[in-house]
């Protein structure tokens, strides 16, 4: 995986940038996260003066053989029903977008339905119809894995060829939850069991049985030795392809924002390929799905809100951009002290 | 107080609105704290499709008597220089209110200083230059707590009377979290050393010496017997001018957007005149000012975000001010299942 050789950010220029936000006219440390992430901004972009150019939103859409499991709460057809709900802009990620003016685009990455050609907002990238049942086998092949994290990789260098400098990655993918557990479970060492939630909404015994499914499936496979052998594994072509997006992102010094549970483990699979590219994410949310609170954990990440939000599709993300824009906003437009004649502390 | 007869929200549309939630496309309460939002508003305005509009944050100034007891970071002065960057436009009030299109009015309830007449966007009602110090008597006159009740009122009747049905709460005076602390202590019963905090950024030492001049405060007042007793002795003029512009905006039906600690003072002084205000009430941040968590909890408020900010001005409801719309947004603009031709849960 040579090609993810994502160098660090540079420190150059912190100590100019905390100067520039502890002159801002407000008691030291006041804006609290938002001078942290003003901060962070300044150092990916190398600037005193951060922009988000072009934002956009990519929601990668798979589907996932393990649901023959009965894992889910809602039958596999709900893949591609969203994903015409997103074309058609009624979904809860086309408002949320609208209001903040991100630009959508939806990915079939692997959805399980032939979709009529030429929609509009639509990307054809589909590596297969669906992962295999990692219950009794690898969901994919490693050649698959490989394709996905190349075909993710080739939409963000598209959209960053259009000036954009901030991309959201979101999801969609009846059964990715247990997907991400079980990816979780195997990057990071976390007992499954705290890796599973209830997704769309199961019932405690639908969750037992869920819990069972994903502790069965991990001690049959048990730990893949390679990040790629991992991703294959337990990984869906939408997850994948994220990976495959925020490694590219990073790689060209793009702000990365997180959304939820899925995103959060596309995102340690990312990190397995090139652990740099911490320096370049912004977790947006904390979801309900139980396993997302501990992986931030996990992950030393402090995420912008916490609204018990649990829909994917990057929503989290999408509700919580104006606080981003806000952070880098104080620092462009905000006074000094020196500039508004305020008096300092005592 | 007969002037504030504010009646409970009305629950008649409940049921009718949680149902028009419950058929958007997204899995069952997949939208969390937006989803109580949006029912929360849509019973203020008695309606399924509830609107914001013309929004306004009013920030609320005025100077304190209890500072000559060495209780701030700052000096007094700041308080009308930060007035006078509000007026400039380069505090952060000013910033988020720009980026959000939120009209930004200062009001003038009682700084220590003689502002030049015609400044655009200062509303001049001053009810005294500063407080008394609340260490050795009361802070103001009954008839100034009540001066300023009226006054805050009015300002809220008049941008109500130009289209404006969700307003924000800010302020502006070197010396007031002191004064909140010992509101919150009188109205709750609070022990002094809970509800106190470093303000704009006490040492250890100085904390503690700021908690000495509250207890020793309290002491020599003992607890008031009425509500405007309370306010007079602990209030300052744009405290006690915000709890009279929450309380008009709740008899109007207005959405009531409380900011920080010293805004939720004001607002636990408005819920002793009239505790039906509650209904009108979206808490927006939990300030990173120690007591304010603890207030926050009293009142059983959930706040929006949890940025670590303690800069008040209203900074807390502007950058909040996007989730507020997001829920409005959702309810009326996503598509139901049936609209959409999405399969429900199995």
């Amino acid at each position: 995986m040579s090609q993810y050789s994502i160098p660090p950010v540079s420190d150059t220029l912190r100590a100019s940038i905390q100067h520039k936000i502890d002159q801002k006219t407000k008691p030291l440390q006041a804006l609290g996260m938002l001078e942290a992430l003003a901060l962070r901004i300044g150092l990916i972009q190398q600037t005193l003066t951060p922009a988000l150019n072009n934002p956009h939103m990519l929601v990668f859409a798979g589907d996932h053989g393990i649901v023959a499991e009965g894992v889910s709460a809602y039958p596999q057809e709900v893949t591609w029903q969203m994903v015409m709900n997103f074309i058609g802009g009624g979904a809860a990620i086309n408002v949320f977008c609208r209001q903040h003016g991100i630009q959508l685009n939806v990915v079939d990455a692997g959805v399980n339905y032939d979709f009529p050609a030429g929609l509009n907002g639509l990307l054809y990238a589909k590596v297969g119809k669906g992962t295999a049942n990692f219950a009794t086998g690898a969901a994919m092949t490693e050649q698959q894995a490989q394709a996905c994290l190349e075909q993710g990789g080739a939409v963000v260098k598209d959209i960053h060829a259009r000036g954009c400098n901030v991309v959201g990655f979101g999801e969609m993918g009846i059964g990715n939850t247990s997907a991400a557990s079980a990816l979780m479970h195997a990057l990071t060492g976390i007992p499954v069991e705290q890796c599973v939630g209830r997704g769309t909404g199961l019932s405690d015994q639908a969750l037992n049985h869920k819990v069972a499914v994903l502790q069965r499936s991990v001690q049959h496979h048990g730990i893949p030795g390679t990040p790629l052998q991992t991703l294959a594994t337990y990984g869906g072509f939408e997850i994948a392809q994220i990976a495959g997006g925020m490694l590219e992102a990073a790689s060209r010094g793009m702000v990365i924002l997180v959304d939820g549970f899925i995103a959060t483990a596309a995102f340690l699979v990312a990190r397995a390929f090139a652990p740099a590219i911490n320096d370049y994410a912004v977790f947006c949310h904390r979801s309900n799905e139980r396993g997302h609170a501990q992986l931030l954990k996990h992950l030393g990440a402090d995420p912008l809100i916490d609204l018990n939000l649990r829909l994917g599709e990057g929503t989290g993300v999408a509700v919580a951009y104006p606080i981003i824009q806000s952070a880098v906003t104080f620092l462009n437009q905000m006074a000094s002290f020196e500039s508004a004649g305020v008096s300092t502390s005592l």
